[in-house]
């Protein structure tokens, strides 16, 4: 792996802190509101079609989850979502925009070194624009970077626009995420390197096969663990 | 006016394509699908008190605005809500998403001279990221700009950290909008310069009183104007 990179790329959700738990937290609140209708499964499956279907409207992030909630509660009960389960639902939503920011283990003090060894370190993360910046402000995290970025998606033209904006050359720049389609591949075939941290829970969306062997790639098991790659 | 700056913002929504008329007649739709429970004085006034109590939950775009006008029919037919006019709702939500852009007259031109003689042009506009970044590339007019910044709200915080990230110090920096609360005020506040150009729908949020005489502001009627202002 090439260890001449000054600049690292950081994902956000799952990565800096908590989030698809509390997602599928969210969906088990949604499948309990509707059982009376079909099964967690079913449920399940009819919401993940439809975000999916929704994420060319809506983008990533809680508003479109919350509208594609309402969206498959409506497909679920033909037509008939009771106001109760509709104000649940909306109530749910809020609560996810207000959840504590629980960092992941071990974040804050390999921010603090990396940025005492003279990296520039950046966010990179997707979502909607004011839930993530509200996040960064409550995470403490903000004296850390240089620059965050928040994206529509990430596929390798964001990430050259990035890079671009900042006038950094691929192979100065380091990827680390806990998504392999978004965090890892789109970095690695515009010519930068990544680091994955696999997270307990991975939306399905967010699933690639085994990505097999790669240059300027490694995988590790916790965020500590960069130390170790960058001898620092 | 201080004619120094290289350095111009443009606001996108109405001062570059229309906007607020698509919001307005939304609104209209949505008074129609639920005439029989209010007026259409009521339904507005509901609706904006709940837009505005939820801007810290869902910041401005069309995702919040689709979620509050759900939560508007809930409370005006008092938590029976029908089926039918949720999937309006839904609808009207993903048309306002998909609506083709409409450039104000004049855009194109004005930018095309102040990008030759050497302005560097800057976006900054509020909203949903997908939405705003799908409008701007739909616009064809990219190519006119240096930087585009999609903010969560348009305070002096917001234009002092674009200011600062730009490497731009605020006597260079001139802003260009329809709304004097957002792109003039907090822009001539940390410094900068302002020209306002009314559009015939303002959101009443935007409002602010006559703003009297100011340095480093102007108004003008049209955008055409600015070549006048610049002597460009």
């Amino acid at each position: 792996m090439n260890l001449k990179f000054k600049w690292i790329g950081f994902d956000a959700d799952d990565t800096l802190w908590e989030n698809e738990s509390y997602f599928r937290e969210a969906e088990e609140e949604f499948c309990k509101m509707l059982k009376d209708y079909a099964t967690a499964e079913e449920l399940t499956k009819a919401l993940y079609d439809i975000e999916v279907k929704n994420i060319k409207y809506y983008g990533y992030g809680i508003k479109g989850f919350v509208l594609s909630m309402i969206e498959t509660g409506m497909q679920i009960t033909d037509g008939k979502l009771s106001g109760e389960v509709l104000e649940e639902i909306i109530s749910l939503g809020k609560e996810l925009l207000n959840k504590p920011v629980c960092l992941i283990d071990g974040v804050a003090e390999v921010l603090e070194s990396l940025k005492y060894w003279g990296y520039k370190l950046v966010v990179v993360t997707k979502g909607d624009l004011l839930d993530q910046e509200k996040k960064l402000q409550r995470s403490g995290l903000e004296k850390y970077f240089h620059h965050i970025e928040i994206v529509s998606d990430k596929q390798e033209e964001n990430y050259q626009k990035l890079l671009n904006h900042l006038d950094v050359k691929p192979k100065d720049f380091l990827m680390v995420g806990n998504s392999l389609k978004s965090d890892v591949l789109p970095v690695l075939n515009i010519g930068g390197s990544a680091i994955h941290i696999p997270f307990h829970t991975t939306w399905i969306h967010e699933h690639v096969e085994n990505v097999g062997e790669l240059d300027h790639f490694c995988e590790i098991k916790s965020i500590s663990e960069i130390h170790h790659i960058l001898s620092v």
